[in-house]
């Protein structure tokens, strides 16, 4: 096989891959932060703005790491510095 | 065989697999997150609207991992900037 | 062997797999939800209007990746944009 | 080996797979499902129609990815698309 | 070999992996609404009536996973729509 | 090798896995089920035969898939219709 | 190699993982079901006759899955059907 | 590599693999059985005789399991039946 | 295959699982400090300052390893010291 | 590679990972059980004497499922019945 | 290949999963420590000194773990002693 | 390659692995029975010395499955009977 | 390839995954135990000296089997006996 | 390759994996016994010097574990006594 062709099935793969692996954990992470902020409203409503804030600021902390992914995901795709080689 | 096909085979098992793995992260999140709000609910009835609201903030926020997942896999299959390799 | 086969055979594997693998986690994220519910209605009985809702809407979202997965695998047996090549 | 072996031989351990993967989930979770039920009935014994309704519904969404998979397995054994390429 | 034998020894393993593997879910989710339904009827032996009914309700419902799987096992062995070809 | 060797070690093989992989399931479900049981005889001694009745259905419902297996098992042994090809 | 010698050795291997996996469940079963009939014992001292009687109708139950691999263990090594062949 | 060599060495890693699996089972079932009698013991003192009895017969079941491993494993060491052929 | 080729494809697929890998710990551990930093603000709501401050450093260095992958998946990707070789 | 380097070479690994395996299981039960005996002996300091007599005797019993794999390593190194062949 | 790319390909490989896989252990375990200080901290708010000070410590010695995860990844690639070679 | 050579390879891969994996089971039941111990002498500091005799006997128990596996690495490393063949 | 091109790889290889793995046992060691001595210096501040001493002590020893696996590490890739061969 | 070659290389991987798997189970348990030793601190602190002093020799008796793993890997980088053949 010649070398684009090689170069262009490892990127599909590992695009998909990197994806497909890295929504495993952000998405396990923010299920549980969102599920024991559910829990802390129910338990203390009267401090329902700060528990909200707090919320926010981690899911974005940790939706970071399922961003990481996706961008190396599409840089392999569609910005594939290798493609040229 | 010759390039293209090696590509579509590629292409096709990536995006199965990406859409597959990718799904069980956020449906065990979402499966928590709404289990949390039910038992929420129960606990706290008065503080409905409050947890609804986060519940679906969160739900939104979980489903985007799932999203890269099936965008990746959709442009895999039709929308992939290999085949013309 | 000839690509149309390749394509062929990988397209089934794929399909296959996509759908038994996509069909875990919304199956237990779905019964954790329900599960949850059931226990709520036992706690809460007087929520059961909002139990109820919340339960669907979430049994909706959820049953939503298993639904990519399904579409995924059906548009690989009977509308594979690759068979052609 | 000729393709339509190829084709045959994949069809099978696809279809026999894809629902011997595929009823692991869906069993669990209704397993899950159906316990919680039951001990909704042992705690709160007054609301057993809202409790069986609300079981029945699930369990038919929950199977409803098994069915899924059934039919991938169906269509792979009796029809197949690609047995006539 | 012959494609006679490899269609053969293809629907041999698939048949028995898939009973095999297709048993554990429904055993496992069997065993555990069995087993809640043994702790309700202590907990509640008044309701012993609606938990028996709903607990055979729901092992048939389980069982059908398990009988899907027993379908397809038999389908290759005594049905095979392969064998012909 | 001849195709009837092809046919027998495959059939050895699998009719084993079978009953091995296809024995683990219900193991431990009868072993769940019969555990509850005895807690729920020592919680509620006088439901005993409530408690036994349905210990016994339900360890049979539970055996049943692994008769599958052994059923499965046992054809590929003794009355495999593909060792005449 | 000649098909007596690889039947042989497929089937040594078989009737050995077979016994080896297939004790695995039965054995963690019956240690499960024990270990809750001496906490029940424990409990209930008044009840143990009940509580013997079903526990050795339980172990019994339990140990078949054991003896159906072990079955199909000594029909491998001793009575094999296809060693003739 | 002649016959007797091959069946020797499948004989060997064969009767190895069968004792080392098949010990982890029963081991972890004792080990289960023999902790909850103590616990039963410090709990109810004066139950010790029914207590020990117990232990003893579930302790001679679940060996069992392991003796039918240690069987298999010495018949493939000495008294081989395949080694003739 | 020409080593460019080979030091490329083997950079794409190190560059996409590194980063895919290494985010699922630090996800999962942001999840459950965020998690228990909602339960402590619910609990103790007087002492939001200190834990929230506590919350942002451990965020910060949690975040630090999931940064270690990132950046050598860039290195990879983008100033490989190895391509010009 | 003669018979006998092969003999040796599977028996060497045999032997290593038959030992290796099988300590794994008795071990963890060994500690499960010790670990309830000191428990048990914490609560209840009057039922030491029992309480030592039957860790010791659930102790060799689970110590003989060790024997045995340390017996069939040595068989395997030093009284190996199929090295002269 | 030349020595030089295989080398060059096993650093990259070796970097990659290196800081990959050692960055799951020390991330779970600054995360459990980190959740643990914030229950510490709502327990105890009168020990808000103590607490942060041991936190911050111990975070110091976990996270000296990655480092030299870190440190191995960050030599293979730019100052790897074997590629003179 | 020398069968002296095939001999010293397996011996040293062997010998490592076998200790290796033989030690994970001894050491974390040595460290469930050492931690079950400290809290059995928090809970009843009175019976110490009979705590430390018990688990000391039992800790000399556990190792006893560690040196098994030591033996035998060791055997193969300096004493291995097959190096003469 | 040349032997020296061999040993470098293998060295580099192992030198990454020994540090790798060996880094995720005492990392979960140490945050256990930090985690634990925070929860005791909440339960228990004026214990707080005996406590910090007796956590620096375990954090050193846990550390040291870390550091086995770096110099184990450092010395295959700087001080390698083997690379003079 | 030649021999020395061989020995070398199996001797590196073997000495990296020995120490990285065997250094996990002793880590984790001695973080468990660690562990439980500050909780048994916070709880009886009058017994600091009974717990301090079990404490010590548990955990030399676990890093004795890693200790074998430790000589073992040393023994063949630096003293292995197939090098010479």
């Amino acid at each position: 096989m010649d070398p684009a062709t090689v170069i262009a099935g490892i990127s599909i793969v590992t695009a998909g891959l990197t994806i497909a692996i890295g929504s495993i954990g952000p998405a396990l992470a923010e299920g549980r932060t969102a599920s024991q902020a559910l829990q802390a409203l129910a338990q203390q409503p009267d401090a329902a703005s700060t528990i909200t804030r707090t919320l926010f600021v981690s899911l974005a902390m940790i939706e970071s790491t399922a961003i990481y992914c996706f961008v190396v995901s599409m840089i392999l795709i569609f910005a594939n510095p290798f493609t040229g080689g």
